[in-house]
């Protein structure tokens, strides 16, 4: 890597838009979890398409390695540079370029962030459903392949992304996809870039799929007397074909965390929060069904939320768990697992990792998730420094997703690979992982999108 | 090529099961529309992946190429072999391995045709819901990215494939995805083999998305005063968010192929068909939604089929309309036009596409499609010989993708590009196309896998 060539002429590029200041570089090095401070070399913050293009060109020319940037919600610490290069700032490019009420889509630069895009789309009538509870960017969503709460009814961010720009390995500008709603011209390389980490291209610009902001929204909670009884009504209410919009699981630790911090006040039972969108009528009959699948496995407490600031509550509650548990121990570094298994796998995954929790000291370690996917997560808490808490977090980690690919699941529902999963690609992937390998020497042929992420290593 | 040996080989393997007789021959090198008959050098009949993978390696080791084969029934050309080579007939590879009902899930080989596999879930309470009328096989509908009558509601084979096992060009035998729902790891090669027409693999596995059978369904057939009538009651409808489980455009032209084909009694006008899935209340509500937007566009004459005998009838016929055409001219071939645009540009594509069609002297060819998603197709008829007809039929479907592509469209929705529509490649894809061209080098590099279709032509 010729790294100070490299900076010279992006600073000539960009000017004081190519930051070196420690500060900066540190914020860009940090992680939302547990993985060490990595601070680049140097963050760019590039306005326009041609001027990622540029950059991506100059650190080609000179092998010097590119990192994208959101906003560092990422959880895997896909954005820590390994050794050495640019971290890529798109928070300038954040501009909503057009609004296709009629096509149902948008246009936006990758540094949109999800709450201000629905922000924009309000008056629309049409939302963005993709929510990792996370006010990220779009960018970091679509290349982190993100889902959350609301993938059950809507999909993730590979069923919402309908078209790229991306500016690859060699500088070169592409585009991926049409406005058409769908195509069966050609590799779908959209569906290559979701998900890819920036290993592959940086995303530039994103054409996202709208949907019609429901008539009705209805949302509760329920308390269970176990994990099992809940885990048995979501079972249920999937296979039902219920369209539910969101079906969340608290347990009862989860719960204990969002009392505290968001002043609620739910028994300290296992709950379910679940959601309904459609017009009145169908709103009511789905809450109807949903109450007797519940009360039909001991579910009781049912609290109605149909106004709109109640909804907000409830779900500023969940999307609050991560904050509201990390608060439980002030200053503590979290890991978060995220192994996601086939629904028909999911209690006897849940009851497991309870077991292994408690065997590795982490008892009380809230577990919460997206369980219509089958996706849960555990928040393990240890204190920096305390490297024996920590190991055991890693283990229990390691043995959750063990289990999860015995079960023919996957090592993550959707926060990603980074450098938290990257030991499981080859046990997860097999050969296909050397397939993704050769599709990376062939697109980065130098190496320099996010080296040493996703991809098996080079000799 | 060394095809001698490699025959050798393969009837070594397979014994009986390499067909070297000229009618099977013929029947493989056969296209259901207009491109000419260009029959493989050897049929091969595996029934185990291990054989595929064992075909693969012979064919790869004497540079010979591979085409695999469902029943058929693709319309670009997909199957023609270019330069020679071994045809790969799926049909005794037609079993459905495991139904999950539990993770909506279902495990098939890829020679199971889409009415095999629903006719098999049938007692499940759950289906599959992607439907391009033929009863194509999976594996064919995969590598097509077919959609049809439902992707409206519940998406393409992009949408509704969860994971794949392939046969990759050089033997490897490789899985894409797990059984869990969702997954955030790594590049998604199932979204890469889906729609690769197999030009990088052969799909000798699929694990399939499935969903519940609704509790009611309604169709209806509605006549409006003209097409542009009937496309903005479309456009209206998609969005109002109304979630339609199908909405069929047939213009005065289908209809009068489909009456005298169906002994059907429609008016002699443009129809929207449209079904609706879901609770009974839910049905009811969509469909009198449906019904005030359908009168505010002058729609008039409903006919409702809530009853299965009568929903069945309606969309045979509709299924038949294809054939209902063809009747219209016995013996003559068909070119099927298959663009798709943004719903905003909807009603004037069509509207171009019926100018262009009586410039070009075929003023009567029907148009019908998949309107809520933007596609359509115009089907051109003429007799086998008549080169003037033929030519006069490439240059409209020529201009109908030009215009499709200044719209932002795309050359083809869900026909795929196969030979019909290689030469749109550069213009709708640009640099894209070249990075498909460098996927395909790399995990082909010997070109065996269907070569000469859909990337750039080695030099």
């Amino acid at each position: 890597m010729e790294l100070q060539a490299a900076i010279v002429e992006l600073t000539s590029l960009l000017g004081q838009r190519l930051s070196l200041s420690t500060s900066d570089l540190d914020i860009h090095g940090r992680s939302e979890t547990h993985f060490p401070l990595s601070p680049p070399d140097a963050v760019a913050y590039p306005a326009t398409t041609d001027e990622v293009a540029q950059i991506t060109r100059i650190c080609a020319r000179h092998h010097c390695p590119i990192v994208a940037w959101g906003v560092g919600t990422s959880l895997e610490g896909q954005t820590q540079i390994i050794s050495g290069g640019v971290c890529v700032d798109f928070s300038q490019m954040n501009a909503i370029l057009a609004v296709h009420p009629e096509n149902m889509s948008v246009t936006i630069q990758p540094g949109v962030t999800r709450e201000a895009l629905n922000e924009e789309l309000r008056a629309t009538g049409l939302f963005f459903p993709v929510d990792p509870g996370a006010n990220a960017t779009l960018g970091g969503m679509a290349s982190t392949r993100a889902s959350g709460t609301t993938a059950v009814r809507y999909g993730t961010m590979r069923d919402n992304v309908q078209a790229l720009e991306v500016v690859t390995a060699n500088g070169e500008i592409i585009r991926t996809g049409t406005k058409a709603r769908k195509s069966s011209s050609g590799y779908d390389l959209t569906a290559l870039f979701v998900g890819a980490e920036g290993t592959l291209g940086l995303i530039t610009e994103l054409t996202l799929r709208l949907h019609g902001q429901p008539e009705a929204i209805s949302g509760a909670v329920c308390a269970f007397p176990t994990v099992l009884d809940a885990v048995n009504a979501v079972t249920e209410t999937i296979q039902m074909g219920l369209p539910m919009a969101r079906i969340e699981l608290m347990d009862t630790y989860s719960v204990r965390a969002v009392n505290a911090y968001s002043q609620m006040n739910l028994p300290e039972q296992p709950h379910l929060l679940v959601e309904f969108h459609g017009s009145n009528s169908a709103v009511d009959e789905q809450a109807t069904l949903f109450g007797d699948i519940a009360a039909d496995h001991s579910g009781a407490g049912f609290q109605w939320a149909k106004q709109e600031e109640d909804r907000r509550a409830l779900w500023a509650m969940r999307h609050s768990a991560y904050h509201a548990i990390l608060a439980t121990r002030p200053g503590a570094q979290a890991l978060v697992t995220d192994v996601c298994v086939p629904i028909s796998r999911l209690s006897e995954t849940i009851n497991a990792a309870r077991h292994d929790l408690a065997e590795l000291g982490y008892e009380t370690a809230p577990i919460l998730g997206h369980v219509g996917d089958g996706n849960f997560h555990a928040t393990l808490l240890f204190d920096e420094g305390d490297t024996d808490a920590q190991e055991r977090a890693v283990k229990a980690s390691h043995r959750l997703v063990e289990r999860a690919l015995e079960f023919d699941g996957t090592a993550t529902g959707e926060h990603g690979i980074g450098l938290g999963k990257q030991k499981y690609m080859a046990q997860e992937h097999g050969a296909a992982w050397g397939v993704m390998g050769m599709i990376k020497q062939t697109l980065d042929p130098k190496n320099i999108m996010n080296p040493g992420k996703l991809v098996p290593s080079r000799n």
